[in-house]
């Protein structure tokens, strides 16, 4: 079983990033935009990864045969390193990639809607997947207690996204808006984004807090959720307070992507 | 070696807290204080320690003897534990305690007083120590560049502290002013302060960017450096530029103190 050396600035001061995909019918999903994020995370705080994207998805593969992994999660940890001095990067950041089982999803969400609570926060250099995740954790015990999910970060006017989510709107006249700044680029927001334009107005900009009062639906967009309903945020019920039709058509496509990526990945027989 | 699971939430989520101490002449230098801070730490963290006081002080105790360790770092590490999901803390927090090698600060510091550069941040639940240093090692390039030592984090009006100090100024009539709110509570500033207010004015308040402009002196606290004077700040030139007396004085007054503290913890012989 793996393990990191307690000197890991990973381990003793959170300078790390990561990444994490799923594997379907044995194919790593979108592996190459995910591979994309992370050499971008890595750039962008100075971890000089010894392997390139080749190396990388070469990698992946032989895991997931190694696996026999038809369903899964695939996570890749990078750190700074054992740091001599407890502090300064090491020469050789830690890489690790792990395989992980297929992770659970509330499929009641989908039917029922999730609820959010907003919470006043922007992520340290929200464009890197850092391993930061101790403002939403800490918050967990509140979720609980309001039977909500995640907390919805904003900066007092403008909202950002969740601690694992991007967030999206749609306004009455049928736009979808989502952040724009502020939040990770989500590998499952730009494929939403990108099927949203298919059908949709889309509107990639600063989203005001106010704009939840008059929107008609919301939803929040990640890995593990594909796109999951919002029907509340704190006190604020969105439209109807029920799961709406945009958010159930994207997840739709989404799968439909899906399926479309397994079998042109498939080698042909 | 001690290593640390990688479902560990100290390295997936950075779910963690520390702190650490110095040994000097055999004694864990203030224990009990710094014992106060971790527990207070693992409170507002909900990371449920499986020791109370005296058992943490009794093991920094076997620690120190067994590494017959004259001088030296003890770290503690607390993190969330490893998770079955990846990110809901365990009901078992990891608990390690870690002798390091005495820490070097390059006493020219004292002579020739160190550089910060401003950086708007605030650190994520700035009372908890946790072991959130993104922001500060992410800086340590720019830091290198322009020759400073530390970020010192502000909100664009206020100063907090820096990355892993406490800030003081001293003012044109001899009050010295340290930040109380948005910083963590540096045992050295305890001491420091304590130690002030026998011979200075001190304020205990939010201190403006611009007062900067009008200090006679600044200086740093922290456990490893003590008392180090500052002489610039970005481009603002701190008083005459040179470490000035009130910063000495606190120093010598701190390592008498210390030496205190070695006398009366050592067993009479």
């Amino acid at each position: 079983e793996a393990s990191v050396h307690v000197t890991d600035l990973g381990l003793l001061r959170g300078y790390a990033i990561f990444d994490y995909l799923l594997t379907r019918s044995g194919q790593p999903m979108f592996l190459d935009d995910y591979l994309s994020r992370l050499l971008r995370s890595a750039e962008l705080l100075r971890l000089k990864l010894p392997f390139d994207r080749q190396e990388l998805r070469r990698q992946v593969v032989e895991l997931v045969q190694a696996n026999d992994m038809e369903e899964g999660g695939i996570r890749f940890l990078v750190t700074g390193g054992p740091s001599p001095d407890g502090y300064t990067p090491a020469t050789a950041p830690t890489v690790l990639i792990l395989a992980h089982p297929m992770p659970r999803f509330d499929p009641q969400a989908y039917e029922q809607g999730v609820k959010l609570l907003l919470y006043e926060y922007r992520r340290d250099i929200p464009e890197v997947k850092t391993t930061n995740y101790i403002i939403g954790i800490h918050q967990l015990p509140r979720l609980q207690a309001a039977g909500a999910s995640e907390v919805l970060y904003h900066d007092g006017t403008h909202i950002f996204e969740t601690t694992r989510s991007n967030f999206f709107v749609v306004k009455k006249d049928g736009t979808i808006v989502t952040p724009e700044q502020g939040v990770l680029k989500g590998i499952t927001r730009k494929n939403v984004i990108r099927l949203a334009q298919e059908e949709y107005p889309v509107e990639l900009r600063p989203l005001a807090i106010e704009e939840l009062h008059d929107a008609t639906e919301a939803f929040v967009t990640s890995t593990i959720k594909r796109v999951a309903p919002v029907v509340q945020v704190d006190d604020i019920v969105i439209g109807a307070g029920r799961p709406g039709p945009v958010a159930a058509r994207l997840r739709e496509k989404l799968i439909a992507l899906e399926q479309q990526y397994i079998a042109e990945a498939a080698p042909s027989s």
